[in-house]
């Protein structure tokens, strides 16, 4: 396997700032790659190896001309195929979209270009986001799903298909392919990063996600793309600037933790159950478990009323005049969200911030919560992509989440820990997440 | 009339601080107008002299014993009655709760004892502070509404009941009846006073607001109300530091408005639109007239579906068990509140952010938005408190405003002038207010 598919986004950016290595050079050891694995694996929904040469070739050029380059100069970042792109298709997941492009460009791949990044191509995502699964499999076992909806992107990571994907979460879209493909997927603080010209299922819920390779990794995209964007009325004015640092520095104490196991522990197979066990006793001077606090349960039925009522409202036309191109799931979802009446509408709306309050005051005294991230590995078959059970509660919340793939279930396939933080504590929140990745390395050494 | 009567807040607060004036003085004072005017007005739910009395000598003790004193020490402040008090009962103008108090204080009581204020009573207010009149007249004309919801807090303060009193804003229930009474109301931005306590018809609505007899006393009134608390999660931190300083220095400029005639100018009566256009004529070098952006519209409904919807959850139990004891105003909007959709609602809420982010272009080129306060004067009979129609939209965007009485139209009643700000930006917008209030004073002299 070629050098520059190991090296960080750090230090990708590194040589070709010093000019030890080219663009082109990273995008065909990346090509290489798709040609090798993309046939099982099936991670993009739009892949054109020309436009990505050209578009290397271009960054290249820039940078031998002298011209000052961005924190992502030259580095290639694929984006799930929900994110609009006047270049490329913008399918969705779904055929009513079927060659369809966006007739702009989403505000975060403005900011990717600003970086200096190239937009690689789309990834496969489930119908719209939702739970119809795309024809993605796990690069680990491709009999088994890689999760979704971002299932592309997390995919793309973790067959070394792309140093760095965009994803979104407005259930478990983030964290959960993150943990069955083995990679590292963040999903920041609600209101960090702009959805303007990003497919829009629910208002209250949808969040841009990030993988990578690393909490570093994912951390360098993060930050280019936090920006208030006025097109989102729900982001915020936030400093990303030490994100970094605080990153490679680390906590500047040793943190504690919740673990919680939740209501859906029982959810879990066997062996990936030792796992955890194996990791809280690791960890055992830093963790302290606890039962969820009984709202979580309000807050399932809430997140289910305001998620499956916006895609009553976003989808109403493609319910009507396209019925039955539309997934069980999505049919389903729809129908249910017709159902709800605005006194539960309003109570689930309500419940948000009110929740938020008491959520929080966990951290009066822990630096982070810790959970599994999924209920298992990447279970068998690719007509599901398995179940948000584990992630619902912090997407409704809007908190930082992390999920770090640093266990193994059964059939040796790969398992995230989850790491949850306070909402608007970003730059820290990665720190603690960085000084778990080094100390787990520690206890498997 | 006593002297007391016309002091400014600043100057009571002065001559007590001097011991020219003790709090018992000023509560005589305003003790002798309540056994006066209140068999006509029916400004207070609950009012006793004696607890009034006690409490004010408690003040001047206080003061007496050389202990630093709060910025509103010994004044009198009326409340309206859906703000939580444990000594006074809290009846929501509902028969229901007859004779009931809170179990503890508002947050804004509690804030109110801090700054040294005296709570002198509890005022009338329209049915759980909806439409449903009280028994409340209009001081100028007893055969007239004073406007509702806070038909008492406003009335007090016109009939030299009260210097300051507290009201609430849910569609226009602040500044209608500072409009019909004569009298300064205004409502901060949405988030700046906690409403903990207080009870809740709207949580996305709901905004708590002041009475008085000018700019810098309602400024002295919400500055000491402002504060962040978590147990109103929708609060901020917000800086008032600067609120006073700004009201009397004014703005560095020569402020622009923007005036809306609105969609409801034809409601208007003759003499009130001749006021109205005498007001313009006079400010012709600060104002441009313009058309009301046409979402306006869409934002009256959806602030329906929202009230309505809100009415219809936190009211189901009085209309389950209680329903005959309610108004036909109530019975109506609870009865329309069950039958909107969650989709419907989740629209409503969803344009909230979005109509705020077209609103707030107007203040790239204006200092402010002008408008009726309300469709003429105070209408004949107590069977209605009048109509909101020119106060839903900036309770539905959450944007500061107050209603300044510069205007008289028939019969020589008082008539408002609204003046609209942008959201968070309250010390400045109170500045421009105080600069109305100073030139108008210029141009009827």
């Amino acid at each position: 396997m070629s050098e520059i598919l190991n090296d960080s986004v750090e230090e990708l950016v590194k040589k070709i700032s010093l000019s030890k290595i080219t663009s082109v050079e990273i995008c065909n050891a990346y090509i290489e790659r798709i040609n090798k694995f993309e046939k099982e694996v099936k991670a993009w929904a739009f892949f054109d190896k020309k436009l990505l040469l050209e578009k290397a070739k271009e960054a290249d050029d820039y940078k031998n001309s002298g011209k000052p380059t961005g924190p992502l100069h030259g580095i290639p970042v694929a984006v799930k195929d929900i994110v609009g792109t006047i270049e490329m298709p913008t399918e969705c997941g779904t055929p009513i979209r079927k060659g369809k492009s966006y007739s702009q460009n989403a505000e975060i791949i403005d900011l990717l270009h600003s970086s200096g990044a190239i937009v690689m191509g789309k990834t496969a995502t489930s119908e719209l986001a939702y739970l119809g699964p795309p024809k993605t499999t796990n690069p680990h076992d491709n009999s088994r799903t890689p999760g979704g909806s971002s299932s592309g992107s997390a995919a793309a990571v973790a067959s070394f298909m792309a140093p760095l994907a965009i994803g979104s979460q407005t259930g478990g879209s983030v964290i959960r392919p993150a943990s069955f493909c083995g990679v590292v997927g963040y999903k920041p603080s609600y209101g960090l990063i702009s959805r303007n010209g990003v497919l829009k299922t629910s208002e209250k819920l949808d969040q841009i996600g990030v993988f990578g390779k690393s909490v570093e990794d994912v951390a360098r995209l993060a930050k280019i793309l936090i920006k208030k964007d006025s097109f989102d009325p729900a982001t915020i004015y936030f400093s990303a600037d030490n994100m970094i640092s605080s990153v490679k520095e680390g906590p500047l104490y040793e943190p504690k933790f919740i673990f919680y196991k939740t209501d859906f522990w029982k959810m879990i197979d066997k062996k990936s159950k030792e796992a955890f066990e194996y990791f809280i006793k690791s960890f055992k001077k830093n963790i302290e478990i606890f039962d969820t606090p009984s709202y979580f349960k309000d807050i399932h039925k809430y997140h289910q009323i305001i998620h499956e009522t916006d895609l009553a409202n976003n989808f109403s036309d493609y319910y009507k005049k396209s019925k039955n191109k539309l997934s069980k799931y999505m049919q389903s979802a729809i129908k249910n969200g017709n159902k709800y009446s605005g006194k539960e509408y309003a109570e689930a709306i309500d419940f948000m911030k009110r929740s938020y309050e008491s959520y929080k005051e966990v951290f009066e005294d822990y630096h982070g919560i810790l959970t599994p991230s999924s209920p298992g590995v990447a279970p068998k078959g690719l007509k599901s992509t398995g179940t948000a059970e584990f992630n619902k509660v912090w997407s409704y919340l809007g908190t930082p989440c992390i999920s770090l793939p640093l266990l193994q279930g059964e059939n040796n396939l790969p398992l995230g820990i989850q790491l949850v933080g306070e909402k608007y504590d970003d730059n820290r929140f990665l720190g603690v997440a960085s000084w778990i990745e080094k100390e787990s390395k520690k206890f498997n050494e």
